[in-house]
């Protein structure tokens, strides 16, 4: 085993779109295990939109990561030795140990895993954050009702792709938003969206919705903001649900970019526009797993990541997915 | 009795701020009253904000007057000839009858008035629409809580000045935004308001509302819209609450204008953001009206009216109210 736990710091504050210089790989001693603790071994790293917002270098909704600080972010790892009697070798275990190779500790704030019940990666994914942010926010903030219209942005995502098939399963028609053909074709065919369609090539918006929209639009699951969004308003039906969940088109942006205004169409059409963080619903998370689990063993989700492998590239997969490069749930594996 | 009812109706679909020539009166023959009926001469026109949407030539939450229409809007009237049991000479009724010297009807939908409870006039304000809009749109949307911090946009108008008083009982720290001095100082000194600023004549709305609110702000009721609500959005608190009454400093544009996006702000704050009209609540405005009696004749509500007189003169009543001229309830009296 190594001796040397490798790990990625914040190098400089990101102006725009991050660069892989903005992180560094710092070498720190691989920590000894006292009594009571464990040491962990990474096996995937996640990397999430939620990041860019956290290294800003001021407070938006927690404090920011600061230049030298090691980089954030949800992993699951092995066991690899254990001095508490909760954990054997072996276990699998997911936590916020963030961007790298090991990790000591008591297990405090971890979720034991079982391999049993789906791989240990979906603890990530569709049974981890992602699946309860699609759980909650969908469902909890925008009350979809049979028959509704319901239009998902950044729908090929790890969250999107998972909210448009909850809005299937509610009995909802459901119009997916992204950003490459292929990801039109696999939220259609594989997902079973209503229709969908590439923002990229797509010259109107507003047009394409009306036309994929023609009862309007209920619910609004927006990870996206901007021009998109621009489009989707106007189309809200009487008491429109929007559930913001992120507003990625802005996180990169030097200067803040000017919009049409919004609140005339809120007004209008009494919709309720609310924001959340997926921490608000801490108490009830493990409902949440345990309906996404129940689904996804019926059948009724399916999910897909796009795995980059190597500790050195998490930098690389961060700037793919605020890219939109990926489809389904981006994640690193370690070698 | 005069023998001619005369009317306003819409003559042209305003641009951008209405004209009193975009209004024509037209002189129709006093109908007869048949039996059941009662027939009733105006005492009081209500000229409010929302009528500017309904004269835009397109629909909005309801079919918009067209040219050559009779003006809407609610009134106050007397009525004089009665072959309807349920009605005397001399009693006073309220409905929506719209810009006209006088009704016939059978009574339907109207409200018979009582003079010994408050002046007949409170009928198109503090209980009625403008106060059944304070208490439902701020109290059931924004859920203010003791000690929290609101702000009041278009604070000096009919709806504004009733929902600061709310704030005060419910014992909430509460802030006007007005555009005269005048009226900053009746909300402060008058009202209870713990702090009011004139916008026309403070430079940096943002600067002055953190002066003002140093815990941040927690509910913000909004009439206005525009560059004083993109001021409040970055100082809202976790889980704000965001009442959209009206955006009238949008109304009279003749080109939309773009401003600031504020959906990030909604995300990382967690805050709900909600527009309505008051028919949403038809089914409880009996429960709001009782209140507001209830607060009015305890002392703890005050209110003010802005009264033009003659029926000729509603237009530029109405001109002067979309100008923030008034300072409470707008109303024209009949001669």
């Amino acid at each position: 085993m190594s001796t040397v736990n490798r790990q990625f710091h914040l190098a400089a504050v990101p102006v725009g779109m991050p660069k892989e210089s903005d992180f560094k790989i710092v070498e720190a001693p691989l920590p000894s295990v006292a009594e009571g603790q464990i040491l962990i071994k990474t096996a995937y790293w996640s990397v999430d939109p939620y990041m860019r917002g956290r290294i800003t270098g001021v407070k938006s909704y927690a404090d920011p990561i600061r230049v030298g600080d090691l980089m954030l972010g949800g992993s699951v790892g092995e066991v690899v030795e254990s001095k508490n009697p909760s954990y054997q070798k072996g276990d699998f275990v997911m936590g916020m140990w963030g961007w790298q190779e090991y990790e000591v500790s008591t297990g405090k704030g971890m979720q034991k895993l079982n391999p049993q019940l789906a791989p240990v990666s979906t603890a990530l994914g569709i049974l981890g954050m992602p699946g309860l942010t699609a759980y909650f926010g969908f469902l909890d903030i925008c009350q979809p009702k049979p028959g509704e219209t319901v239009v998902i942005s950044g729908a090929a995502g790890a969250v999107g792709s998972l909210v448009g098939q909850l809005a299937k399963i509610k009995g909802c028609r459901v119009i997916g938003i992204a950003g490459a053909d292929d990801k039109v074709d696999h939220l259609v065919n594989d997902l079973g969206f209503d229709a969908a369609f590439n923002y990229k090539t797509v010259p109107n918006y507003l047009e394409k919705l009306k036309e994929l929209c023609p009862k309007g639009i209920d619910c609004y699951f927006d990870n996206v903001g901007g021009a998109i969004t621009d489009a989707v308003f106007p189309l809200l039906n009487l008491y429109a649900r929007v559930s913001i969940c992120g507003q990625i088109s802005q996180y990169n942006l030097e200067k803040p970019e000017l919009g049409p205004r919004l609140l005339t169409y809120v007004l209008v059409k009494q919709a309720r526009v609310e924001g959340f963080i997926i921490m608000r619903f801490v108490e009830r998370f493990s409902e949440g797993v345990m309906q996404m689990a129940q689904w996804l063993k019926e059948g009724k989700l399916k999910y897909r990541e796009d795995v980059m492998e190597g500790f050195e590239i998490i930098p690389a997969a961060f700037i793919a997915l605020l890219s939109g490069k990926n489809t389904g749930k981006m994640l690193v594996r370690a070698r």
